[in-house]
């Protein structure tokens, strides 16, 4: 049988938690894609931060490498092939069709985007679950790609594996987005939550650090980077606008917003960190900051890790996508859908 | 530039306020539809039931039989050709492409799966929004769809426009639903809302009713026959299951109902009219009926009209849809994703 079967050639430039959950995924869905596209999957190259790269055209022994564990761990001796001293070199030589980026989250989106332009420019579609880079470079990582006639897709940049992108481009067409909201960064909304219950700010804050959801710097969380890294996204690549994280009224949580939660509390009030994106004349307009919501306000209902991003539409008027309480295996889904939609959609 | 556009030709079987919705939407998306599609539509027949029926192969007027309005109006004088006597003989001769089906809800899915099946057998892609000829034929229906190499599609039977069934199968590649439940009749939905509130059970039916939101015969609403259908299409579509409408556990609400209702506010609790489906070794159980849930359950957020459909799945967890006060453009919205999904996937 697998005579017959088309081969793709894939790569992953980051193997922390999500990339590593994305080569779980793979493997379970092997049979999967073999029935839905005539199609068979190899990884012809992986490279980590500190676990060193490693290419092979034949493709990578992904179970092997995943059962290798993430201690002590090399991936040097399953590379072959000439040395490949950065991930400049590993791009061009992977042999890859697709790359998969999951480097770690910096709002200057660098290094990130540089490698992505290098892989869009080599002619490899390009899946990023990488806020930053998409944030920032949005329109030049976009152009860039049309020009080389590949795929630059990000579903995993917004609430995960939680159609968002997929969700507007697919379900809903012709539809203008007139604006949206939502709660889109899981760390600040468990605080918020758990400070309802009586929980102090650090306790909360240690949780999430400890289950590894918050950022590797919880500033870019708590200072709201994370979710107006998402609404600039959501502006530019829904709305037709041009806000940068930068350009972003934000503000975020602290330690003294736990008495504000509480006074809430007790007037059956709820607060929660709202990001909105809304028209203003030609331009939209992007804001991240603690509200006060009615208790029987659907955001108010939106308690520890979940998400919320509510659509105003001129088709569907308010539609609602919620995502409960994501684990990392989420957001390797993301990583997955965008490998179908690039599957599915014509080149 | 009309000269280069392909043209497809439409056909309505049923011109109720959702049909004339439809309308509208068409005509105001004509250039999108040339944009995306390179594709120019015509409505080549539109029959009624109280209003006679018209075909004209080179295109009804589409705009003058809207404005014609609603009362003492026929549609005889706009019919070209042969006589034309029964809903079989208007399918024979309408030269349409795809027929959108959206006659008045009938528990038993008659006539219009009648109507449907010779619409089917005649070559011609069928969308509706009506829930019970799919709900209750759904199996024999996209059987001979697929034998005819024509496509059936029906996102308007739950939650309107809001994508369900196109957010599965476009959006969640390779995902098997667990378990769903959710608030899918806005009619109850909006009776136990408004009883919170104080409001009689009379009172508010009679707003539902005199806002042509509740079902022609309120006891399909009522007793739990819409929702009944509407689950019994997502077990059947979504789920492999084979349960139809008399299939479904399924209890009401009723004046009685109010009592229930004050008592939970009390308690800080909510009822809701709660629809549900379920693995049960190899089958698929629905059952609808009120339940009490905590005032911060997302289904109590969900109030008036609004309807919400939360997945349980193995790539995504829980993932929920809200339509927030949806009118009949939603509905109409519906029929023209279908369409579009029509034009996008291959035959």
């Amino acid at each position: 049988m697998t005579e017959d079967l088309q081969q793709i050639n894939l790569a992953l430039l980051g193997f922390g938690s999500v990339g590593r959950a994305f080569a779980r995924l793979l493997l379970l869905r092997r049979d999967w894609m073999h029935r839905e596209f005539g199609l068979d999957w190899k990884i012809t190259g992986i490279a980590t931060q500190n676990h060193s790269m490693a290419i092979d055209h034949n493709g990578l022994p992904t179970m092997r490498i995943l059962r290798a564990g993430k201690r002590d761990f090399s991936l040097d001796r399953f590379h072959q092939g000439p040395a490949c001293s950065s991930n400049t070199d590993f791009i061009r030589q992977c042999g890859a069709d697709v790359l998969f980026e999951t480097s770690v989250f910096d709002p200057s989106g660098e290094p990130a985007a540089t490698y992505i332009r290098e892989a869009l420019r080599a002619g490899l579609h390009v899946v990023t679950a990488n806020k930053g880079p998409v944030a920032v470079h949005f329109r030049s990582l976009t152009r860039l790609a049309r020009q080389r006639g590949v795929q630059f897709l990000y579903e995993g940049t917004v609430m995960d594996g939680a159609p968002v992108f997929n969700l507007v481009r697919q379900t809903l067409p012709s539809t203008r987005i007139r604006s949206l909201h939502g709660i889109l960064n899981s760390t600040t909304n468990y605080i918020l939550t758990q400070m309802e219950q009586g929980a102090t700010f650090e306790a909360a804050l240690r949780y999430v650090q400890k289950q590894g959801i918050a950022e590797a710097n919880p500033a870019f969380d708590i200072d709201g980077w994370d979710a107006a890294a998402k609404i600039s996204i959501l502006i530019q690549a829904l709305m037709g606008g041009t806000a940068k994280p930068e350009d972003i009224k934000r503000e975020g949580i602290s330690e003294n917003t736990g008495r504000l939660v509480r006074a809430a509390v007790r007037r059956d009030r709820r607060i929660r960190l709202v990001a909105r994106a809304y028209r203003k004349g030609r331009k939209v307009i992007g804001k991240i900051g603690p509200e006060e919501l009615e208790i029987f306000d659907p955001l108010a209902a939106i308690r520890g890790l979940s998400n919320i991003l509510i659509l105003n539409t001129d088709t569907m008027r308010e539609l609602a996508i919620i995502e409960n309480n994501p684990t990392v295996e989420q957001t390797a889904f993301a990583l997955f859908s965008d490998l179908v939609a690039l599957l599915r959609r014509p080149q």
